[in-house]
């Protein structure tokens, strides 16, 4: 990818307006009981690539950005309810640096600020719906499920000690590549594209998002805490079954085995034991694999668009995907 | 009103096959662990008016039950959606005799229950948009937002102690009367009503809503633990500013004004108290006064759908106005 710079700085620009107008949505609404804290998440930054990915399928099948700028708006605002409700299932307490809604607030308000997050983005979405509105709202609605049973997917993994790799790829499909595909399909039935487009995008979405989620199980353990805001290891610390796990888990024979299976037997790790569970992973060549799963759902999601019409935002979705990948944190 | 079996069977037949539908929606989808909790709720009957509204609005512009059948599903989910997450907010550990849905599980499995009957309800709504889809979204949308700013007022009353009673009713018309006049008003729309008739069904609604919450109020201090499946007297013992705390604490001088002050003060008073401040209430004409305040929202209610053509969904409006407000419990 030549000339990285110029799609970034489109991504950055095109981010920096959706960041204004998220943090702008709910000020000054009444009561503030309910919109202090609805602001409050909507004004903690974040990368808003599901707002751009909107953009982008919309003006890469012909539409134009203004035809889906509110429903830019309203995946973000569905992306930050489910960070809200999820932060309270799992007792997060620090989310992008700052404290959680819950603990900001308390859980009563997290509860409320989430569920009208979520009628604001249903909200903000008819905006843009002129054509197609049925199916619109249809994607939208069945991704909102997906999510949910996603969430409920990984509370159940957390109890489980038999999880195949197949059915992590389902939860992580669920819980985080939904969105991401319906961002994509979305944009491109409000840029009224053909059938064919739609689906093209709906694959790019679905790989992109399975890369996306196995890059962030990856960083877990070679990101550096500057980049990445959150301690290294704590996926392991947490005793939460990633990828990298679970085919370590797959993958392991005699001693390394055992220590594999107190992480599940103990519900995660101390702190201090990172290295070794780190060293086990090196020798399984676990970071390698989980590299070229990447690389393997990156490819797929570029290969996927390969029929559309090239265009700029053509390029561009090609070089979000290798970005994402890139990304250390 | 006469024949009042006649309104009462029609109402128990449609009632009852919305209560099958209900009990059937989400059995054997997976995952249990997020289907079973919403089957849960869905089980857990209930008068079903909300439903039953929606099926009477689109059958008195002049529209089939058939058209609404979904619509008339999705604001009974969207329902149980506010009692789940009501219930964590509350602490409720009953709910129509059963344990709430936190209890029976867990307030994460709660969450995530309601959050996904909420995108149940959009995605049932949807089935019988045929005309005026973005319209009826939008007034679908604009009561969840309605709701959840009035169970956020609901929660800022229980810490504030100057609550008027024109505030009362701003927060009382958004959690509980904005769902009814949303059913009244989607239902008019599903059938094709005129402007007129649709304003019409929404003043209904509105009315009918604010009569029912107040009826509630006053069944808490009337009513027979036997009939109203609440211990009498409940709002009292958990310090609840209801219409007739506020009215009393609006009329009461000297002794009686220092009596409700404590109630608020100590958020709340004894079991063995109650009687006291039902005599309180007694002698400063509160029980009646609150009986016209039901009857002034009953008479608005009905005279609102007036202009109605003559149907035999009219009359049963009509009934249903009354029969509610006789209800005991």
């Amino acid at each position: 990818m030549k000339n990285n710079n110029k799609y970034l700085k489109y991504y950055t620009k095109e981010t920096e307006k959706i960041d204004k107008k998220l943090a702008q949505l709910l000020v000054k609404r009444q009561p503030d009981s309910l919109y202090a804290p609805c602001s409050y998440i909507l004004q903690s930054g974040g990368k808003h690539l599901r707002a751009y990915l909107v953009l982008l399928s919309t003006k890469v099948v012909g539409g134009k950005f203004s035809q889906a700028n509110n429903a830019a708006l309203s995946v973000e605002i569905l992306h930050n309810f489910t960070l809200v409700h999820d932060d309270i299932m799992d007792s997060a307490e620090k989310r992008r640096g700052r404290d959680t809604l819950h603990i900001k607030y308390d859980i009563s308000t997290a509860i409320l600020a989430g569920d009208s997050l979520i009628a604001i983005a249903y909200k903000n979405l008819l905006k843009d719906c002129i054509i197609n509105t049925t199916q619109i709202l249809n994607t939208f609605n069945e991704s909102v499920i997906e999510i949910c049973e996603g969430q409920s997917l990984d509370k159940d993994f957390e109890v489980r000690d038999d999880i195949t790799i197949d059915e992590y790829k389902i939860m992580i499909y669920k819980k985080t590549s939904a969105l991401i595909q319906m961002c994509c399909s979305i944009g491109g039935q409000l840029g009224n594209g053909t059938k064919a487009e739609i689906k093209a995008l709906e694959n790019y979405g679905k790989n992109l998002g399975l890369a996306f989620q196995l890059k962030d199980d990856l960083l877990d353990i070679i990101g550096d805490i500057k980049d990445f805001g959150k301690n290294v290891g704590g996926d392991l610390i947490e005793g939460k079954k990633t990828f990298l796990f679970l085919k370590a888990l797959e993958l392991a024979t005699g001693e390394d085995k055992n220590e594999l299976l107190k992480v599940m037997a103990n519900k995660g790790i101390k702190k201090n034991q990172i290295n070794k569970y780190k060293k086990i992973y090196e020798k399984l060549n676990i970071l390698k694999i989980t590299e070229n799963e990447i690389n393997k759902y990156t490819n797929l999601a570029i290969k996927s668009i390969k029929n559309l019409k090239d265009s700029e935002e053509k390029e561009t979705l090609i070089w979000l995907a290798t970005y994402l990948i890139n990304r250390n944190k």
